[in-house]
């Protein structure tokens, strides 16, 4: 499983105000913390902390200092994302673009360039879809258009795009549909990610949503999410339907060699 | 979601020594106790305990006697089970055959003349399955069988049978993909069942693997299980896995409003 902390992010007030403030003990701080917790990516997400290319350099920057766990570029401003994409050490996830041509042509040649990988969400110019169809349809120009550019399956990382279960409920089970159908386009097939935290969004019991849902939808064949990657049920969750699924060597201790690695 | 209570199985040894001593204080307590965690049926196993017909009678009686949960008959000899499901108050399950002619023209019959639902093993004379497709077509067998003696799609239990997760490791996704195509056989579909604790044998995160799994099964059709109904954890993620199937409506309180029932 690739597990995106998301927890480097100014929509957090902490995260907001380290940003604002300048300390990077904060930002090192949750960069250490979601490495240890098992981070394959950190997500750095500015948000509207800042529009300067230069603070958003710095909270990588600030990350890079403390750990060497590649970094997940949150933004789709082409400005902000090649200042930042530079300074990566490791060949970054940039986290996203939406299967609209302009966007695409925008967001690409830049990860085209620096081999990195990225995160493609399903929806368009009419925002997001409702059926499996749409998914599928616009996953399907993600891919296209990422083969125009040279960026292979491996480094697509599609997002089915997982609504709220209080407000949407009929959309999960479509959802699992449309990961189902993902894994079809081409062999080696694109990655699939789900921004996790997103379902449970207003509901009462959000972390017990979170840990059932991942579990049926890595059952369809998600392999990457998005996640409060120190959230130990969670992680254990998903360790435990990676087990179930064959992706990894049962062994009595697979929670605690985790924790250990 | 059907819940089948596994407690009362004289597999266990407070339950073997109350069939044993006639002590029906046992019995009564784990069907008040499983009926309060929300047990649809109540599984009754007399297993090696007794082969008297009138010992399994006052199993069925003792628990009849303090609540009226249906009786699930956890019996493939058809002498027990023609005394049994006799008595039952309610249409009971009846847990299980093979697709072995033999037996199901042995044990169908009784199921028909009483309005019984039965659980059918996809298991035949060669044993337990590797494969989906043996599956499916064992299935397939149970399914055309039950129609034969009159007995709809709806009172069918499909089991694909789960393997335990650490020495067959391939199985789970095997199990899952069975389970999908379960679904196709008729409209109305079968139920499809599973015993869940056999997948966890031996393992020791047993009730975390127990709980991811049956959200993974539940994402691809399962609709009751065979389990430890007191395992608070292990319905809480039933409950929202069932939720997030849209298959019961979403309130703040959804866990709650079960315990309440």
């Amino acid at each position: 499983m690739i597990f995106i902390g998301e927890r480097i992010n100014a929509g957090f007030k902490d995260v907001k105000a380290a940003v604002i403030d300048h300390n990077a003990d904060v930002i090192k701080e949750w960069a250490i913390k979601q490495t240890k917790a098992g981070a394959t990516y950190l997500d750095v997400a500015i948000g509207t902390a800042s529009n300067k290319p230069e603070d958003l350099c710095w909270m990588i920057d600030a990350v890079q200092s403390v750990c060497d766990t590649p970094i997940s570029i949150d933004i789709n401003k082409p400005l902000l994302l090649k200042e930042a994409i530079k300074i990566c050490k490791k060949p970054p996830l940039v986290n996203s673009t939406p299967a609209i041509a302009e966007k695409m042509d925008e967001i690409l040649p830049i990860v085209a360039e620096y081999n990195a990988s990225i995160i493609g969400l399903v929806m368009n110019e009419e925002g997001s879809p409702k059926t499996v169809d749409k998914r599928v349809e616009n996953g399907g120009i993600l891919l296209a258009k990422c083969m125009d550019y040279g960026i292979p399956p491996e480094h697509l990382f599609l997002d089915p795009i997982i609504m709220p279960l209080k407000f949407m409920q009929d959309q999960p089970k479509v959802v699992m549909e449309a990961v189902t159908q993902f894994q079809l386009f081409s062999d080696p097939p694109c990655h699939i990610v789900c921004g996790l935290s997103n379902a449970a969004n207003g509901a009462t019991h959000k972390k017990l949503i979170n840990r059932t849902l991942v579990a049926m939808l890595i059952g369809h064949g998600l392999d990457a999410v998005i996640l409060d990657v120190c959230d130990t049920e969670l992680v254990d969750a998903i360790l435990s339907a990676e087990l179930i699924m064959n992706r990894s060597i049962y062994a009595d201790s697979y929670i605690e060699a985790f924790r250990k690695q």
